[in-house]
């Protein structure tokens, strides 16, 4: 019943992050070949593009086809990601007495997180690419989500997560067919059985920043922010960073809607700022000096498990972000991330996970040191639903 | 920060459904005290109002407000609910050599199912009309629901839900900080304790059509189902009923939008079933008439919590929407649920509630029957997400 009908996607090239060495964005890649680092892909933005180009009748991330990587609509498979909701916290910000206070939903995502948007541009991409199965380590999320968009596009999934994930993950990834490889340690050590598991690259490996198109999944992130404030950016967005593609997607997102001109020259970017748990947070362990990188860091498991990743390969790029952005990196303890979920669902009906509690936890931390000023307008990103970790906050409400 | 800007709301009054009477929908209502029947809202419809109307802007049911009761944008309290996705089950199509097979995903609403809507339209009018606190009987998920958008609203909420009601529900209630009473029992056991406790009338209860706007923020489905489909009307639409807001809500915006015209005059409205758990089918006794009606009506659990309502109010008005439509009523039963559930997970990607994968159980039913016809247009309403449920469905996958 499907037809080929071109998409009209502005992608012609894949960069190496590293040197800017140019590759194919017509076959299929991994990592770059010069340096082993991650491929962004990159859009003829110059001719002009106009905001009526986005699909007003697409309630999802595919809204705004032109800038994703996506050559044939029948190769799209979706669930009906992104798009969604901005939603104002007044109660918080009347309490702590805040200008705007504004948080990005992303709990109502398919699978209940963001990482629907990546995966369902990753698996739309190894379709596309002629692809037969997947294989991911994952500390949950981007698991669950891998095994569904698997499942609808009929790939073989398989996925590597670390046993003391809470069995809600686990168990959703078996309803979709998915087998499920459980690990004792963290992602690297997933990452680690997955290597050898796949050492034929039978199964297309779909790591953070291992293939290029998750990436531009959540980049969108970054468009629909821009639409939803009326082209109007905040002042500051906190996020919380494990693998860092959502800081490193909005960001390049910001970068190309400022050359197609949907962003005003003058427009002010946000800064940004990193939010990890204490438990695991490489990236402030470098970006204060203690370390050079993150690539011997230990880390220890958090309640927020998507933030539990030690040795991220985006660390260079989310650096430059941070820098770029005049941004900054902050770290918060489980303690704290349950405070900020009691908080958020009591005082404005939302359930988010410890990962979205954290960043609010974040920003009252630098309101209270005067990094962020009331009188901002503060974004923060939810990254997913509590729905899944309640096993890890039992009783704690 | 927050002004008063009047909606163009074109609601001009409240009808009882059973003689037809007025009521001002401008004060706080509860059931006809002419009937003591369900109150449904009436508009004006007759005055030209354009599809343009429909504000794009809004990616929740807010964009249809002029066809809503609410007459202050201040008073909405709104999660982001509704303009839920409408996914094609191609593989589904396919293995049962269907012609067009589309599912709508409520289970991405806030709080993980379809009653995110009629909660958001109930809380806005309650706060609307100076309520303080609701009070609700409930089979799970409206209880949720309730106490989420009480949070949001600043408003104390009570939650009354069988003990055996999976744990997810409870904590998340809990979470809210919502007080929860848990009933030996069903829903008519809940209700009963609601109109004990609450004899005063202290709070409001807001009980399935036991006050006029949580249907009318259920109506929104079908407004959304007509736009997504490009104001063509599929054959067939499967729906999950309890109380049966659903079922009538999605009517009643059919016949709306003829007298608005969106719809053309010679439209064929879809015909509408209505699907039941085999352990708890009152309408599918009484429709079939094994029962004069459903007032003694004796249910059992089921895994379907939501389809656990043995004595619904809205009988009636349910029975007037099989007959006007020329639809039917069909029961599951648990195993072929789950049975459901594991065909959308592993062919679909999939993650539904039980009521979900009821219904395209039972559309599997009436295409075997010969009642549906695979050439026609099918479309299923899931109305939750899965995730709640696990513990009624450990280890099945
Ligand atoms: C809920 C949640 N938030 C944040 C993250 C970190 O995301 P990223 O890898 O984009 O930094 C994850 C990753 O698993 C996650 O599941
Ligand atoms: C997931 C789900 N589906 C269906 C229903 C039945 O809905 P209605 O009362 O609109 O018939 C419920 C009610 O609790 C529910 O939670
Ligand atoms: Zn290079
Ligand atoms: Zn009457």
């Amino acid at each position: 019943m499907e037809t080929s009908i071109a998409l009209a996607s502005r992608i012609h090239a894949l960069e190496c992050s590293a040197c800017g060495q140019s590759y194919s964005a017509f076959a299929l890649q991994r990592v770059s070949a010069c340096c082993q680092m991650p491929l962004l892909a990159v859009y003829d933005l110059h001719e002009p593009l106009s905001k009526a180009s986005i699909c007003q009748a697409e309630g999802s991330m595919w809204r705004y086809r032109e800038v994703l990587p996506l050559l044939h609509e029948e190769n799209r498979v979706s669930l009906g990601e992104g798009f969604t909701p901005l939603l104002t916290l007044g109660t918080l910000a009347s309490r702590y007495n805040l200008r705007s206070l504004v948080l990005k939903d992303e709990g109502q995502n398919p699978t209940g997180s963001f990482k629907a948007r990546g995966l369902s541009m990753a698996i739309s991409k190894a379709k596309e690419l002629g692809v037969r199965g997947c294989i991911v380590p994952t500390a949950g999320n981007a698991g669950v989500a891998m095994a569904a968009y698997c499942a609808k596009a009929g790939m073989q999934a398989v996925v590597a997560m670390p046993r003391h994930t809470p069995k809600a993950f686990k168990e959703e990834c078996y309803w979709y067919g998915a087998e499920v490889q459980l690990i004792d340690g963290l992602i690297n050590d997933c990452a680690a059985w997955v290597r050898q598991t796949n050492a034929n690259g039978e199964l297309l490996d779909v790591s953070t920043l291992k293939e290029p198109y998750r990436i531009e999944g959540k980049k969108t992130m970054g468009y629909e922010i821009a639409e939803q404030l009326n082209w109007k950016l905040p002042d500051v967005i906190l996020y919380p960073a494990g693998g860092g593609t959502g800081l490193i997607g909005i960001w390049k997102a910001f970068q190309e809607m400022k050359v197609l001109g949907w962003l005003a020259a003058e427009t002010k970017l946000p800064r940004m700022v990193a939010v990890q748990a204490s438990n695991c947070c490489p990236l402030i362990e470098t970006y204060t000096g203690r370390q050079a990188n993150a690539h011997h860091y230990v880390g220890k498991p958090t309640i927020a498990n998507g933030l539990a990743v030690p040795r991220p390969l985006g660390e260079p790029l989310m650096l430059e972000v941070l820098r770029e952005s005049r941004g900054t990196a902050v770290s918060i303890t489980d303690e704290q991330m349950v405070e900020g979920m009691r908080e958020l669902g009591r005082l404005e009906g939302l359930f988010v996970a410890p990962e979205g509690a954290a960043v609010w936890m974040a920003a009252r931390h630098l309101l209270h040191t005067g990094w962020l000023r009331a009188d901002e307008q503060i974004l923060l990103l939810n990254t997913g639903s509590a729905q899944k970790y309640l096993e890890n906050v039992e009783g704690q409400y």
